[in-house]
């Protein structure tokens, strides 16, 4: 099976005997192994959530949407009242702060409680169909887009940054899926991936899901990637967003913004693509988005084995913000907004 | 002990029956273990040169001046003639091609072959004890200057970007001398240390030097440096350098550039400290500086397990250049020397 076809987040009815569940790609066993993590609790969610099994924003917010329907679930087998699934339902919905689809899934989904559960599976089926066909028109748009701005006759070579493939989404992916598009038009030379530290989504699971389609690709340190644009090595960068504020400040996984101005330095495309979905007009800018800071241990061990001194403390916040006026082109699913000139601005954060 | 007092390479006598030695703090078991190696011959130096045993630009620099001793005791004991000296000392020079201190320092102690092992051992002591003379004075010069710029009455807050400790030079240290320097005046409130992929220098010696020094520190992925510059959570950047071209384009481990582009972006001061001999006028500009890169497995793997797909390629550069015009103060021994505005000039690497 190609990576493409793969589905991170899938709903399994309840059978005889046994209570529905939620099947998650575990994403902290690749790329060694495919395994899936079945959760039938809101606490078995949870914890797969902030463990990383399931990750990436549309993929998180796809297993929010199925999170109620596992809640409404759950209650029933446990006899919770309505204020204890609304409960249950919030815990779901702030198991990471960054990423808004986690929020936009849970409260398209949750008004259906009281229509009973296969309205409510029937939401969040149709939040999984919705993004895959959003992931497949971005690809087309952000191909479209690049092969006409940047104009060249060879096979381009682009730079990512963490995953936004089949397993950070319903299927086929963000800025992966551009990258799928140009490998499937011929147009493709090679990606760089950056390896994403400190949980190596770029060299687990970008890389994976490169093998297994046979696209050309090379794993480097992330501080290699402003080194690599400015050097000429690639033609454009593009990534994904988990949250897009109103002036087109972009949250994206940490190391993002270093690129972002390596790629405004050297004059080349710095791309986002994302669905509109993840454009949250709540938010006014960047500094209004909450940056997960997590576990220091993350960047001070290593496999369970501590890298740094025994006295170090660790500082880990797992995204940062891209000002607007650096994104270049956002593809969305409707088409490619050119946010900003691509150019740099007066010092600072506007 | 403090790590400030640590001598990476030392010269050891030849004792009765025994050749004489270099002595190496063996880099690659820090921060568990504090061992030496003593190398004996040609190949064990550039093997320990290679693997990084001894690493950090004025470090391979007093090594490679040593190292000329070193293959002149060896050729004794073997009876090699001048032809075959002369070649062991041009591998020595040519171990590792971005730092410019390694030619250098060879280049300096050869000359006097012709005049016996004394002399030259004196040159190599020279070197070493110029280093260290430098490094205080590039502590003292580069905290005046930032104190001075900052102009806050608070600690600093600085990041700094793999290890330019007593480990990398003589002793002291270039940047980390700068840190140390701001520590002993009480006017440092704490460090953040980018861990520094693939070899982690960062997290593993730096973060021990500071830990040995009871400096508040903080180890964070080097994806992370932009986005703690541009929060503004640090006041300045000050990173080494392994060579500084005639327009002040500087070589410095991979992932230097995009601090200096986030430091001006933030408008905050980054600061490269290295001893004048840094300077390599022979070098124009920094695309004329070879840029080393090393084995795909760094990135591939981690402790000898590979964390990649089988069929994935790294990509390793182990430094990237820094335009001059980023670099808004140059710490010498002699001064500091402001060279570039620090500001983002037009788009391009001029």
């Amino acid at each position: 099976m190609s990576s493409q076809d793969l589905r991170a987040v899938t709903w399994t009815a309840a059978a005889e005997g046994a209570a529905p569940s939620l099947s998650l790609i575990d994403q902290t066993a690749l790329p060694h192994a495919l395994e899936r993590l079945d959760v039938t609790t809101v606490d078995q969610l949870i914890d797969a959530i902030v463990r990383l099994v399931v990750r990436g924003a549309p993929a998180i917010g796809a297993a929010g949407g199925y999170g109620v329907a596992l809640a409404m679930a759950q209650g029933e087998r446990e006899g919770w009242d309505r204020a204890r699934l609304d409960a249950e339902v919030a815990r779901v919905r702030a198991a990471r702060p960054t990423a808004v689809n986690l929020m936009v899934c849970v409260d398209r989904v949750a008004p259906l409680i009281g229509a009973g559960l296969p309205a409510v599976l029937a939401e969040a089926d149709a939040i999984v169909r919705e993004d895959l066909e959003a992931n497949h028109a971005m690809g087309a748009f952000g191909a479209d887009w690049l092969l006409k701005r940047l104009s060249v006759d060879r096979p381009l070579r682009i730079l990512t940054h963490c995953n936004t493939g089949a397993l950070a989404t319903a299927g086929w992916g963000t800025a992966l899926g551009v990258i799928r598009e140009l490998h499937g038009r011929g147009r493709l030379e090679a990606v760089y991936a950056d390896e994403t530290r400190p949980l190596l989504q770029g060299a687990r699971l970008t890389a994976w899901e490169l093998a297994q389609e046979g696209i050309p690709h090379f794993v480097q340190a992330d501080g290699a990637a402003a080194g690599t644009i400015l050097r000429g090595e690639v033609d454009a960068a593009i990534v994904g967003a988990d949250r897009i504020a109103a002036n087109g400040d972009t949250a994206n996984k940490v190391g993002t913004v270093g690129i972002a101005l390596a790629c405004a330095y050297a004059g080349i495309p710095f791309v986002v693509a994302a669905p509109t979905t993840t454009v949250d007009l709540a938010t006014a800018t960047g500094t209004d988005i909450e940056i997960e800071l997590r576990s220091e241990d993350e960047v001070l061990e290593w496999g369970g084995v501590r890298t740094a001194p025994a006295g170090s403390r660790g500082h880990n916040p797992a995204f940062d913000v891209t000002p607007g006026s650096l994104v270049t082109g956002l593809v969305t699913e409707r088409g490619v907004l050119e946010v900003g000139a691509g150019e740099l601005p007066e010092s600072g954060l506007s």
